[in-house]
């Protein structure tokens, strides 16, 4: 999946995936139709569908084109020759940094991906395996060179990781002065050092 | 909100509310009908609207009275004679026990609230509102006590906290042999101290 090319979109195609993201995350994938979207671009229906097919395939379009995204920018720093838990911070930090500059996108990547049908379904849910398995192996590896703590699974610590900063895309403003790096600091500093205070 | 009555369901009602929470958090809200929900219990559909008058009437018995009980089960900890840390992590721990016990329902009280109409919408968000809140103080206290760190703001380190372990009703598998105590314990630790390991 991680090897999957993203073709670059025409600028219509582009215009109808951002109509189509504010939609789908605002009302549902379920409640928009194909004519919601039409009428947010001001276009007619028949247009519309001489891009894309079917509402079905938009949605294909936004969730797959959203994980390739996360691992464009998260693969890359997992191999690299840094110690585990600055790699850590940079997948995280990159993580965020990937759903704020996509709010609308991750929202459906996070909640409407559902509606997906076979086989893409299974081709997302894959992507999204091997995503977490990026965290998780490196976590794996962190408990086996004594860095990090060994009584809990690696599994759980990446589902509760990567579920902490994944309500970020709910909460995020973008007219607001928080970047994603400074955003990423502050919840590497929980995840990694916990609520207690040091000492 | 949190001091709204819970009335005692019907048994009929109960067997409603039982199908549709599992229609809804598998097709999604949108995707279910009336219909549906009344084939799941082998009744006619006239049957089924003389105990709800509409879709919307379900959906907001289910998403208020899984909200209640949340309330029911945290508020009452929030207010113990305990260490902070303590009452901390029972209220944690009782979260999770909601969640895991009200699999079907805390699916929706999660994802499909958003599709809640006013004045509704904003009696549940309301809720929701308080109930964050008695994590954000507490931490809030925490940090004023000197035992947590202080260098995050309470309303972010109780996003991370909440939507660290929401994630567990996609997860949790009832035939399984983990209690909500067992995972809320995991959970607290990871939280409290973070992923290095001590020393």
């Amino acid at each position: 999946m991680s090897n999957t090319n993203i073709k670059t979109l025409s600028p219509r195609k582009q215009e109808i995936l951002t109509a189509a993201q504010k939609l789908f995350s605002e009302k549902g994938f379920n409640a928009a139709s194909m004519r919601d979207v039409a009428k947010k671009l001001d276009i007619r229906p028949a247009s519309l569908y001489s891009h894309y097919n079917s509402k079905d395939d938009i949605l294909w379009e936004i969730a797959i084109r959203c994980a390739n995204e996360f691992h464009q920018k998260v693969d890359p720093i997992a191999k690299l020759d840094l110690p585990i838990e600055v790699r850590l911070e940079k997948m995280i930090t990159a993580h965020i940094y990937v759903i704020i500059k996509n709010i609308n996108a991750s929202a459906i990547f996070f909640q409407e991906w559902k509606h997906l049908n076979e086989p893409r379904l299974s081709e997302y849910a894959q992507s999204v395996a091997e995503y977490e398995a990026l965290f998780r192996n490196l976590i794996q590896e962190g408990i086996q060179e004594g860095i990090f703590r060994n009584d809990l699974r690696p599994g759980f610590i990446t589902a509760m990781i990567l579920s902490s900063v994944n309500w970020i895309h709910q909460w995020y403003k973008p007219e607001g002065n928080m970047t994603a790096e400074n955003i990423g600091k502050q919840a590497v500093r929980m995840i990694l050092e916990g609520l207690y205070k040091a000492g």
